[in-house]
Formats: structure tokens, C-alpha cells, sequence
């Protein structure tokens, strides 16, 4: 069993209405070095596979076709194996 | 400067309706092997800070007075000394 954590982020350029939130909100409560917030989605996924390098190929292929739109958003993910 | 990658997910037991919608739309796609999927959030915050401990200092204070909601959700984060 592997366990896949992706990270979708919005591309360099693409506005993010939330990060820019939650700057203003932390800026607002005193939080005052902070220069940047960014936020993006993280989904973790288990999965069986024959091997690591099977389990990084499906992921792709899960981000590619469902989880990032590839127009605005980037992915990266990394893969354990689980002991169950 | 420092950049903070915060993770927050649900606590387990909490009902995640996102994780469960990615869950069926990949199984529906033919992606037979997954077994769960849960989501959350990433946040990643540059800021000033004195040293790494300092920065996780308010990192931490920053989830609990807004990036996570104690009551439902967990968070981790890990701290990254960056050269701009």
C-alpha cells in the first residue's frame, strides 16, 4: 500500500483571492512580518500499486486528469509505503 | 527571511465530503486501486522573523488564532530559511 500526498498550487501569476485573505487577516491581527501567503490544496491519497515507480504513474496520471487544471494549477507529489 | 509550509487537515473521524467526492470520481474514472483520499490545506507564508524559532513561534500562533479551526482540524507545519 502507498501513500501519495499531492500539493496543488496555483502557477506563478494566477491571482489567489484566499492567500491574499489571509495575509490581510494575519497583517490585521499583528502578524507583522509577514511579506506573502500563498495557499494551495493538499490531498492525500492511498493506494495499492506493484510498485513505487506504478504508484508515481497513476498519481500523475490522477493529477493530470482530475485533481490540478493544468491551465492554472501546478502539482507535486511525493509517495511512502504504508505498512497496513 | 523564512518560508513557513503549513498543512492543515481534518481531525480523523471528522467527515471530509471532498476527500469522499475525489474518492468516487477517480474510482469512476478507473482508477481502481485507491482506497481513501482525504483533503486539506496548504498555506505557505514568507516572513520575517529573528531566527527559525522565533518563526516557529508565530507560525504556531498564527494556526491556532487563524489558519486552523482547533475544534475540527489539525495542523503541521515545517520552516525553511530562505535567501531572497
Amino acid at each position: 500500500m502507498y501513500l501519495a500526498r499531492i500539493h496543488v498550487r496555483f502557477k506563478p501569476g494566477v491571482l489567489d483571492p484566499q492567500g491574499a485573505a489571509i495575509l490581510g487577516a494575519l497583517n490585521h491581527l499583528g502578524f507583522e512580518g509577514v511579506k506573502s501567503a500563498r495557499t494551495g490544496k493538499m490531498i492525500e491519497i492511498t493506494l495499492e500499486a506493484e510498485d513505487r515507480s506504478a504508484a508515481g504513474r497513476t498519481v500523475r496520471e490522477m493529477c493530470e486528469k482530475l485533481l490540478a487544471n493544468p491551465v492554472i494549477e501546478d502539482f507535486t507529489f511525493e509517495i511512502a509505503e504504508e505498512n497496513l
